[in-house]
């Protein structure tokens, strides 16, 4: 199994607080000695338009490199990824949408003219020897238009994978999955891609992250996206992204015996190290039940 | 599928405000309106120990009986069974427990001796003609003995059902368990006792609760315990049990295409108007997702 940490960038990106670069790159470090296998750091996007990413530079030049970890950035176009392949970037992401409303809201382009884009990106990252992610966001809904069909996420898969994609992270943007849409859209996503080729990043803004998890587990999905704390998603915050906690995910899939080479308290930890630079406590609900049990425990009350 | 609505007992016990018996006759109402086909009131225990639940009486003789609708009381013993018989109640829980300390501490009884008082209870609450539900709490872990070995739960389920119960409830108290362990357990309790009369009753507190419903569907679980907004539940709360919540539960089935009879739209109103006189905002993700994206709605951002 492999959980792709998205917290950092994902995650601080949807925080209203700014974070320093010293803190996020403890964070990451702290991230990748818990074991994660794959954690995307940063986006090399506009400074103007994403200021909480604007160090992404710095963070890259900051940060141990872990042999054996993959450190990833968001890039949106061939600016993006020469900025990313100077700070020695080895993976990139780019972020295509399933919803023409979304697409053009999120990023300002049709889905065609995206694709376009990430037509020469990709081309040029893998001629450079990087490994590409792409995400397909509100694959299970659009805040915009509502139902989105899953023959157009298989199509819009395809069209990813045939412009050299090596994985597509399939995104529930919204929160909205429920395990019976997921068994629908998994089982047409599998039958037209086969499983290796595709992760899932499902956000727990309705509370069925997990089940969602569990439901696609059937269907031999091994890669699955989480935040570290749920960071960037808090269900209390107005339009909070819902972000699945890695530490959640974790306890899942430990929970099932299967193996994700993570260390769960150590994920905690960097969760937990990370609260005073946010000014508020992470949702992640395993890091919550955690530390009301260790003040139970320190009160003597069982 | 039975949802089994806890929220105006189990919920509001764990609520630190008191609640007037008006408040509370509406809530139940409401949630009956909704079409919720089992709804436990209230309990009538000590009113010195537990002074939520004083008003029981008066909070019977109060609310509307929906024709259909199950409206059910815990009774911890004769003198309980005395006062719900006399206020009409036609159905009763008692509350037991898999795991001795928790048993001790909750009920100040050994297991042995609450099944023996339980005895007692059953027995008279039968040949009144009254129907019966047992919880068999801490079946998945206990917060002072950890580990609760499944093969002692599967033995007083059986107790519990031998004794007359209609019934058990196997309930996470702690809300650990996951979907590993509620496939192992699930499965021994099913083959032991059939599953048409158990229902589960989770607790969110890790996130895991969606996970768990979807896994006990596999065994043919068709009643699942919840409490309407995730009332008593707040996972920001000290000592919060974590109740699942009802929307979301709702929200779980009605996606895997399984009749509840409930409308999900009304258990949030019931929800949301319960709110003021409880001075808070109830956890469920479904409910507070849904109030995100009205507000946005109405700011016109889609």
């Amino acid at each position: 199994m492999t959980v792709y940490e998205v917290g950092p960038r994902d995650g601080l990106q949807n925080e209203a607080a700014p974070v320093s670069t010293a803190d996020k790159a403890a964070f990451v470090n702290r991230l990748s000695a818990a074991g994660l296998p794959a954690i995307e750091v940063s986006a090399f996007v506009s400074p103007a338009r994403v200021p909480a990413m604007a160090d992404a530079d710095a963070l890259f030049a900051r940060i141990d490199r872990r042999p054996g970890t993959r450190y990833a950035a968001l890039v949106p176009n061939l600016k993006g990824l020469d900025r990313a392949r100077a700070a020695g970037v080895t993976e990139i992401a780019v972020f295509a949408a399933a919803s023409e409303t979304f697409s053009r809201r999120n990023i300002n382009q049709s889905i065609d003219e995206s694709l376009q884009t990430y037509s020469g990106v990709i081309r040029a990252a893998r001629e450079a020897g990087l490994k590409v992610r792409a995400y397909l966001s509100t694959s299970f809904g659009c805040p915009f238009e509502g139902d989105v069909p899953a023959a157009r996420v298989v199509e819009l898969i395809g069209r990813l994978l045939d412009l050299g994609a090596d994985e597509v992270s399939v995104s529930d943007t919204i929160g909205v999955a429920h395990p019976g849409q997921v068994r629908h859209v998994v089982r047409d996503l599998t039958a037209a891609h086969g499983v290796g080729r595709l992760a899932l990043h499902f956000h727990d803004t309705r509370g069925t992250a997990l089940a969602n998890v569990l439901a696609a587990l059937d269907f031999g999905i091994a890669t699955f996206d989480a935040s570290a704390g749920g960071l960037g998603g808090c269900p209390y915050a107005p339009g909070a992204t819902g972000n699945l906690a890695t530490e959640d995910l974790l306890y899942l899939l430990h929970g099932l015996g299967l193996d994700t080479g993570v260390d769960l308290e150590a994920v905690c930890e960097a969760s937990l190290a990370l609260e005073p630079a946010l000014g508020h406590r992470l949702p992640s609900r395993y890091v919550r039940a955690r530390q009301a049990s260790r003040a139970r425990e320190a009160h003597g009350r069982g």
